[in-house]
């Protein structure tokens, strides 16, 4: 047994503060920078014998890997003392040009010269936080939302309120009030930040009336709007959605990726942005980082100039769109009856809501144990809401393992829902703050 | 002529604002976001008639750009789906093994477990004082010190002040009064940050016997010390310094870089942490970007593991003397006899003091006049000083342009001391804040 004089005591103290000498000398900021309580388990989900309905990653084994191979070994030959090099903090104003092409294809008109390239769009959304948000100021989110942009805010000490959101994106009227109350009580709204196209967890899309309103009432009331639109030239149905940053240039900043279009492994994202934020972006970016590398900046830059981009995207759509369909499909045949989730038409997510008097994160060992995996709704959402959902993803494992993934989940939460009628509701652990995703949960 | 009504007046002002609808918005952090006044001059300084002593670019033409390509072709065909995907926040666990080998080169005994792998050793740095620095605090740095550094401590609002340095580095005394003055008055130091050797921008080198005494009075004052050492390697004579974290690893934050040792274009840099600020660097890494390049990571980590890098290392070496060699001699023969500089043994510059009465930022434009550019030592501080210094980097243009360069660099200084001679010393402009420098001139 272990001493128990107060000497001992003390020792001990002094041990345990030694596991983190630093304890008391962190940054304000960092307290909340905490792992979260899942990352445990999702190291468990990732063996191969789990199906991983959880991460985001996108399926780049579908990209002609033997072109990419001899793109980048010719930009090495040829450009190689550029590529090698420090480039702009602003990024390769050719790659710039590029962009702007790809934003064209969402009704965007804009200039190389308000594009800055970035760490992937997570890192614009970094720097966008960085350059508007002091402590205890108001950034309005869809809830839910993107776990990595709410971990992000937390970082910078933002108040997220959550905007209702229902199958056709935000909701204009709770927009329009929430705008209407905090501005009444005094509280610096910095920005609406929302990913109006195929959502991330949701997979809803903002429709077009609605997405005029939004627009109005923001620019009525002085707010300026984030676009988060990482999934939007991935939809299954049709033209892609204009872009809000197509009907106001002033309000919008822009956020785009070749993550899901071409490949993450680049980290190539950007942000289009009126001029003077973008003055502000630029410094911010090289405090941050210097530059992006010139390598995977020019290796995007000559993948769009020299290969089919529009003819991949449509495959990765065509690929995506079997995967939907094969969850949705699986979802419909196999879980219980009180279960009920959206219907994506794009992008990689399902949303999905367990019946009442269930809780997604207790479920998860459960679900782990019988190898499949998902992420807990409440990783979506800064006020503890989300109890009761999943983020379901049909992005990265093949159809045959999705519907397997969905087979397994529906038999936890059958087994849930006989304990449930059984024994009544349980009593579930309330959630524990913003969770900082693993990069491939995002 | 414009009218002068008050109605006029107003629209006036209303345009005005237009120019940053958003100036009254951003983040306190933000407003000592501007551009150098000197960036515009230093756009001209990239024409190829000037010769430019003012950035920090490492010669990458001396590496084996075949090698590089073939390296990079192989890498997508064999592990295209691994280098294409997201990577792991933390980094590359097999890159991070090989960084402990270069690392062991400077007597550093690190964990694998311990590395967080950054965007650039400037991502490292802004990680590091996210985690640690509230407005206000005080972080201590050589005086001069590295610009990248000044302008990324000065975007999370911290106070610089700087420890007096002379030819062997920072002069232990400096240090422990300064740590005594400011922990009598209450200031909270949160750390230490130098560069011990080759220091940008100086040139010198923290000698041993300095080296010990710095660690201690850190230590006994419980000062966290961050060891910034791009050009550890680098050095003309001898063996590698033995880095301050090999002697004292739950102290110091050691900051790493493939930008000299190999090519700045992948942007790999690193981190090797004491384990709890390991665990916030990794949360806050994810926060900023989610995850590296896994594309460069690899493509570096089959570098290491397939190319004769301590031989590449060694050519890098012998170029930077024989740059170092004339550009040393050239200042010898050409430059004014009241003229001082440093004598680097390693690494890329050399830091001048102009004679008394001279302004370097005043003489800039006329360098450039005369097809010659350096960067002006006030952005080297944070407290104004450091007008009549100059940095002048010798790493990037080939000997013969070094002493051309010196040539037209010794011929405006002699214009502006006869000058001098004639009027007296000029009124120069106060210096205005720490500037943010461009990639190139990190």
């Amino acid at each position: 047994m272990a001493p128990q004089d107060s000497d001992h005591g003390r020792t001990v103290a002094a041990h345990g503060s030694r596991i983190d000498a630093y304890v008391d000398r962190y940054a304000a900021r960092a307290t909340g920078m905490v792992a979260s309580e899942v990352r445990a388990l999702f190291a468990v989900a990732s063996r191969p014998e789990v199906v991983s309905l959880a991460g985001g990653m996108p399926y780049v084994t579908a990209l002609p890997l033997d072109v990419v191979g001899e793109l980048v070994a010719d930009l090495v030959a040829r450009r190689g003392p550029v590529a090698l090099q420090y480039g702009s903090g602003q990024g390769d104003p050719h790659l710039r040009e590029q962009i702007c092409d790809v934003m064209r294809l969402e009704g965007i008109e804009g200039h190389a010269d308000d594009v800055v390239v970035t760490v992937g769009s997570q890192q614009a959304l970094d720097l966008i936080t960085r350059i508007f948000i002091d402590p205890g100021d108001v950034i309005l989110a869809e809830g839910p939302s993107y776990v990595g942009a709410l971990g992000t805010f937390s970082a910078y000490q933002a108040k997220v309120v959550h905007i209702a959101m229902d199958d056709e994106g935000i909701i204009p009227e709770s927009l329009a009030q929430t705008v209407y109350a905090l501005q009444t009580a005094g509280s610096r709204i910095k920005f609406l930040y929302t990913i109006p196209t195929f959502q991330n967890p949701a997979g809803v899309t903002l429709n077009a009336a609605r997405r005029a309103q939004v627009l109005d009432i923001c620019q009525r009331a002085g707010v300026l709007i984030v676009e988060d639109n990482p999934y939007g030239l991935l939809g299954f149905d049709g033209e892609p959605m204009r872009a809000l940053r197509a009907d106001n240039p002033d309000g919008v900043v822009y956020l785009g990726s070749f993550s899901k279009t071409l490949a993450p492994g680049f980290r190539v994202g950007w942000a289009l942005a009126p001029h003077a934020i973008r003055d502000k972006l630029v410094l911010a970016m090289e405090s941050a980082v210097l530059s992006h590398s010139a390598f995977t900046q020019l290796a995007v830059g000559e993948y769009l100039a020299t290969q089919p981009w529009r003819e991949q995207i449509k495959t990765f759509r065509e690929l995506y769109r079997e995967r939907r369909d094969t969850m949705l499909s699986s979802l419909e045949s196999l879980m219980p009856a009180e279960c009920s989730w959206t219907r994506p038409s794009g992008g990689f997510f399902v949303w999905a809501t367990l019946p009442e008097g269930l809780d997604s994160k207790a479920l998860l060992p459960r679900a782990v144990a019988e190898r499949v995996a998902f992420v807990p709704g409440t990783g979506f959402f800064a006020d503890g809401s989300g109890a009761r959902n999943m983020r379901l993803s049909y992005c990265y494992p093949e159809p045959e393992r999705i519907r397997e993934g969905v087979r397994r989940l529906a038999g936890v939460v059958e087994q849930e829902l006989q304990l449930r009628d059984t024994f009544g509701a349980g009593a579930f652990p309330d959630h524990i703050g913003v969770d900082t995703p693993g990069p491939d949960l995002a």
